[in-house]
């Protein structure tokens, strides 16, 4: 927070929605610099077990409590521009971006159906988080009828579509509580909720009804296929539809009460709702096609904008207009990275070296190649090419002499050779890639990106903001109030990165180029259909968990 | 220790020479009863970095100091006459197994080249442990030729002799210091040369001359092979070659000195020498054909009598009386067992479940299949069937729930898996394999027995004796002595074993039937040509290691 707050200076907030927590950053609209952030964290988090009046939920349940958002408004809006040390009445917009696909039944005024009194022990009333999974037997319904009907959208998301988004979701309610589905005037994503409390005015952002809700060539999927899919389907298009805004515009400007909760001015202009991913594109200046962005942390998402359209089989998405307008949006992610590697500080690093720090330093060291191993990055399944979950994790090359630094830097090294997997995925299909830009937390991890430069063999920029998403949310807000034509010309004025911070080794590239080459050989035999052993070990695994025990007396019982 | 002497009992000695120590056992003749056991740990133990004096030994050597055998003649077996509190003159015979191919350089009178004062600071004057395995290239070497010429005796040994034997570390010897080559008047066996101490007489046992000497239908390699290979190796037979003798057999009466270094009788039998995987078939009962032994410890080595001879790829070796007379002996191995779970405990167990007990009392917990786990057991390589020590281990099913005794379990298994698939094998070869009897430090570890006799769908037997090898020798001295007419005979009045002790559950055999219709695809896959990655990795992992570490700047360098 090195900025000075000048006489003439006009502020802007970008508020980013995360898992466990919401912060708001308030930046200045001149040139992007930050004066003053705060963090709150959700009361109730993830409501993964139990619903707060103790009702018990079924596996693979995520659900969150839309008032702990409200929250963020209250507390930390306030609380950064106080950090700020700025004059709230000099803020000219705010806008916010959110995870997705995290999605709300509402009444038809935006109340959220889990605040109706005699619907709060109801769980299908309640926000269906991201990481809610409980949804796959319906999005596989989905994609068989979608494939059977050759459905023309299938393919801009890599031919499947994910249980997490809108539609499988929706289906779900159906299924299992009809009362819910019918009450839902409104399902709709936490992203335009949010923007609905802060202008008061319904609207729905062209990113999340393209990636998360299915809408492509202006149309989401027909009638017909919905009702294919379940007669009560047929009508779920009009509990998602309304009017759909482009990114970077103004939804409305700042209701009364919306003002007394975040004590900034009334009427201020508030952006249409985003994508904590996507929005991060404007932060890093990387809106012009070709500029990839890897947003990494526990797992990673790439956006890049193209100026074709391309369908490629195994990417998340393709969306006009997706990320900015003008371009269209391409979308591709890893399911496990950070994630990846604090499993194994946590549960595979003994005592002694169990810490990134001490792993890192000690996997520094190493001439590339010294490990002999390869791994396979899929400890959380791959949704990037492969788009399949029942695919894990593969370590190759362990011997007596391996030790914990060994198996801690494989494991970076495999996340990044699932990076250069989908680069060249993009650049093999004709979406051209002339920058790699990391963002997120591990873009500060020094050896992972080194890593990264080496195995790609391309230098690597990286984000000048340790706040990505709410940065980006700041410059989609300066656009919505006027302050600059379009977000390109904001993202260039206010983002931040820095150019070709690594730069790759020849020798270590060269020297990468034939592990990745046994990485791509492993990755094609395991997830291409060469050995389904990874299916079939999950197969056996879950009718072995679904055993009762008393039928699985253990082999210490049995000789006792 | 629950014997008791009564007057009119007669005892034997039994000593097993082992890699750090060696132990004396008193056993009664009429019924194996065990009265008392000692054990003398080696004062050098492994010679691996520097001679005595200070020399530096090159990477992969492995030797040994004569003088520590000697030690273990005049303090472990007085001692362990003294332990079981009888007296002395009622012994009469003992029996000598040894590690092998543990072998040394002597001069014609069996005196160690080492002990010749000049010759000292000489590393090829030492004895060569097992585990020397700097002679790797000379195996190679030796197999390329015998493959080019079609040896005979090749395929008895699955088709490629090792680098530990008696040939590789001769031709070692030969090529790297010719004059200690030419002083050695005698290349003998370690368990040929304390036999010679004990009686002063020389001989050689038909075990080790078959297994690890290339004698084959009463013949070694010919003069013409070895002279082909360097025409100055044409003579090493004539080092190696003596009075044959079965096993069994009495080589000679202790001799004053031996009494003196022993506190036993002058004049009593000493037996052949033997090696000890091969000597605890006796202990176990288990010379009848189609009997095989599992010794397990850090590796596991397995033998078997057969009553006809069949070559069998990958197989360690077959010897005609190789395990006692009238039956073809065979030997198989696995490289790593109880090395690889001592090495997940230490190098991959993290804190607070990092003891073999708290792993397997949350691995037993299990139902069979439930981690949905994987490994190929080839940390150390692969002994059989695909002898080939560049092969590496693997583990896949790997996921963000992955808990450590999940791999260790899985760890567990492959082992089992290792041993069906030699189990597989022999019986696929026309071997019969009727029982399996475990030996050997893991035989107390129930999970482990559990898991091999559900993986096996087998009824598994225990040694009933803590110490098989030294009760086998124990054995092989009351015959020499002519207390029993055969070691048939001495074995199933001496010999113990617990019969059936563990027996496969239906259910969880058919669940392992599955995971291991996976293991040996990704076996034949990784082992058998479908895809080389392991020796490529290792080969890279060679080039990194060799490389200078100043043209490696660590990465955290690069970008500092």
């Amino acid at each position: 927070m090195v900025g000075v707050d000048g006489p003439g200076d006009r502020y802007v907030i970008g508020v980013d929605f995360g898992t466990l927590s919401g912060r708001a950053l308030v930046v200045r609209v001149g040139d992007g610099t930050e004066l003053g952030t705060a963090v709150h964290e959700y009361r109730r988090g993830v409501i993964e077990s139990t619903l707060p009046d103790g009702a018990p939920l079924p596996p693979d349940w995520a659900l969150q409590d839309p008032e702990d958002y409200g929250d963020v408004l209250r507390h930390a809006v306030p609380d950064a521009v106080a950090a700020a040390g700025i004059d709230p009445t000099r803020v000219i917009g705010i806008a916010t971006d959110f995870t997705a696909c995290t999605v709300l039944p509402t009444l038809a005024d935006g109340t959220p159906l889990c605040e109706v009194p005699e619907l709060r022990n109801r769980p299908h009333a309640w926000v269906k988080l991201w990481k809610h999974h409980a949804a796959q037997p319906h999005a596989d319904r989905i994609n068989a009828l979608a494939h059977e009907r050759r459905e023309p959208w299938l393919n801009r998301y890599g031919g499947k579509i994910s249980a997490e988004w809108q539609f499988a979701k929706g289906l779900q309610i159906l299924d299992e509580d009809p009362d819910i589905y019918r009450r839902a005037a409104r399902f709709v994503e936490a992203a335009d909720w949010i923007v609905w409390q802060l202008c008061g005015v319904e609207s729905r952002n062209i990113c999340t009804a393209g990636y998360k809700g299915i809408r492509q060539d202006g149309r989401y999927p027909s009638r017909e296929f919905l009702a294919a899919l379940d007669p009560g389907f047929a009508d779920f298009v009009a509990k998602l539809d309304g009017p759909l805004l482009p990114m970077g515009a103004r939804a409305g400007t700042l209701t009364a009460q919306a003002a007394a909760w975040t004590g900034l001015p009334e009427g201020i202009a508030v952006a249409a709702g985003n994508v904590d991913a996507h929005v991060t594109a404007a932060s890093a200046q990387a809106l012009m096609p070709g500029r990839l962005v890897a947003i990494m942390g526990t797992s990673t998402c790439h956006v890049v904008n193209g100026s074709e359209l391309v369908e490629m089989p195994g990417m998340c998405g393709v969306v006009e207009g997706g990320i900015s307008p003008g371009a269209w949006g391409y979308e591709a992610g890893q399911s496990g990275v950070g994630d990846i590697f604090g499993w194994f500080v946590e549960h595979a690093a003994p005592t002694g070296v169990d810490s990134h720090e001490q792993l890192s330093e000690l996997a520094a060291a190493q001439p590339v190649g010294a490990h002999g191993l390869i791994a396979l990055d899929w400890w959380n399944g791959n949704r990037s090419l492969l788009v399949n979950h029942d695919l894990s994790g593969l370590i190759v090359g362990l011997t007596l002499a391996t030790r914990p630094a060994d198996v801690y830097r494989a494991l970076l090294e495999a996340t990044a050779y699932g990076t250069r997997m989908i680069i060249e995925a993009f650049v093999e299909a004709g979406v051209p890639i002339r920058e790699v830009i990391v963002a997120g937390g591990l873009a500060a991890n020094r050896l992972l990106m080194q890593i990264y430069s080496d195995v790609t063999d391309r230098p690597l920029s990286i984000l000048g903001s340790a706040q990505g998403p709410a940065l980006g949310s700041a410059i989609h807000a300066a656009v919505a109030a006027g302050a600059y034509p379009d977000i390109y010309a904001a993202s260039a004025a206010m983002g931040r990165v820095d150019r070709d911070a690594y730069r790759p080794d020849p020798g270590r590239a060269r020297t990468y180029d034939a592990l990745y080459a046994e990485y791509r050989s492993l990755h094609d035999h395991f997830g291409r259909g060469g050995d389904n052993v990874m299916s079939r070990l999950r197969a056996i695994r879950n009718a072995a968990v679904d055993r009762p025990a008393e039928q699985v007396p253990t082999p210490l019982e049995v000789v006792a």
